[in-house]
């Protein structure tokens, strides 16, 4: 395990663009190409972020929505939040538990993240499709890791990133669907504050961060950079370690005080 | 109004240390001293970032435990949730709805940020003190842009950072709780996706992805790091706008589907 501590160097995020990606698509090849574009070579200790639509893109996660068929429980979906039931459909098969909704949206849990409609995404995806999330955001993110290392000759870390906006909050900010290759959050506990005491905050979320720094290069629109590379991130690189780290709803403050009932997932 | 486009520079970010900042010191002396030790100075439209302790100690926001009298609502605060009762007193002093609380914390309303015990600190404060938020973040971020300006002769944007929580997230990521010379957050609406829709995603937090960027790089706990300087951000530069943009309750899909009931401000 290679501890990269802070320095003086600037943390750098370089956009990588990307000509259209198309279903099926190979997104090494992508990658590879984005690298060229841009004239930068990935270093170790890089993280290279994806975003989640690119990826999903390639791995065929593109459904026309004149394919589902809606059942009882999406068609209620529609009536209720004004959510096309065929989109419901596919939250409800993509997603472990649905809290509710409001109009045009349902909020979701999906591998134990708060996600609204399943991660499906009706931007960027041809017209009368949607996009699902990647079918295993951590397995890519490992995948992609060993592809760089192959085809570079060095290790970094890899992000899956999303956006999505925050309770109370307007606006969406990056956030870390899937990773490789370094620690995802960082445990402070142990570690003491400027006057030596125990720190009150005991985690950061390392990879989120650096997924909401990299959406501020990616954009979120027509800009074509689906992919950015971190250089001198402060982060736990380890090529052993993946995933994203989640916790139960009955460890959540805010779920705590917001919503008192017990959450039971569906499968 | 001058709009920075996405270009080829990668976005960088300073991480600028600081000596140990003390109740009523100047935070502008403070702020040329990181400059100068890290050998950087602002250019025009780079983002000044600034750590909210930091900036409270400075504005003499530390309050000693000692000299607060705990009234009845505190005391039932301190039942309920094993707050300590004159902090919980501090936090309903503080802020404008307390919704409820954990153990050892109460989930708030302040200036319209959801927030947990009305953003008072234990951490970085001397023992038996707290700090609470800065008196008004945004009007700090002007103050100190105007000081860049005067200073250093370019105009930046200015964050005033906060880092916490997210629901069902393990792990504290950055949000910017006050902004100046920039535009906090980025409309996207009128504007299309790849296959030339328009969007779903209608606005990007720019400051929470920054803030969160900056938090990356100026760490949590004893790294004395409470400035950074982004240089290549994507955003839109104003001298003339300040201020985050907040969304009501009843407008947050997450308050629709978790939280039914009405939210009444105490003041």
């Amino acid at each position: 395990m290679s501890l990269q501590s802070q320095n003086s160097k600037p943390l750098e995020i370089f956009g990588l663009k990307s000509d259209l990606i198309h279903p099926g698509d190979d997104i090494f090849l992508k990658i590879s190409a984005a690298f060229q574009n841009a004239g930068v070579l990935p270093q170790e200790n890089d993280i290279l972020v994806i975003a989640e639509s690119a990826l999903a893109t390639s791995e065929n996660r593109v459904v026309c929505l004149s394919d589902i068929e809606p059942g009882a429980e999406a068609l209620e979906y529609e009536k209720l939040h004004q959510v096309d039931a065929r989109e419901a459909e596919l939250v409800i098969r993509e997603s472990d538990v649905i809290f509710g909704g409001v109009f045009g949206v349902l909020l979701t849990l999906k591998a134990g993240m708060l996600c609204p409609n399943a991660g499906i995404d009706n931007s960027n995806a041809p017209d009368g499709c949607v996009i699902l999330y990647p079918e295993n955001p951590t397995k890519s993110a490992k995948a992609i890791a060993s592809f760089i290392l192959d085809k570079f000759g060095v290790r970094v870390g890899v992000i899956i990133a999303d956006s999505r906006t925050q309770p109370l909050r307007l606006g969406c900010t990056g956030v870390a669907i899937g990773a490789a290759g370094f620690h995802a959050t960082v445990d402070k506990r142990g570690e003491t504050d400027l006057f030596g005491r125990p720190l009150t905050v005991t985690r950061v979320a390392v990879a989120d961060n650096l997924a909401s720094a990299a959406v501020a290069v990616m954009g979120e629109s027509n800009e074509s950079t689906p992919f950015a590379l971190i250089r001198n991130a402060s982060a736990v690189f380890d090529p052993e370690v993946s995933g994203i780290i989640t916790i139960p709803p009955e460890e959540c403050m805010y779920w705590g005080v917001l919503q008192k009932g017990k959450v039971k997932p569906r499968k």
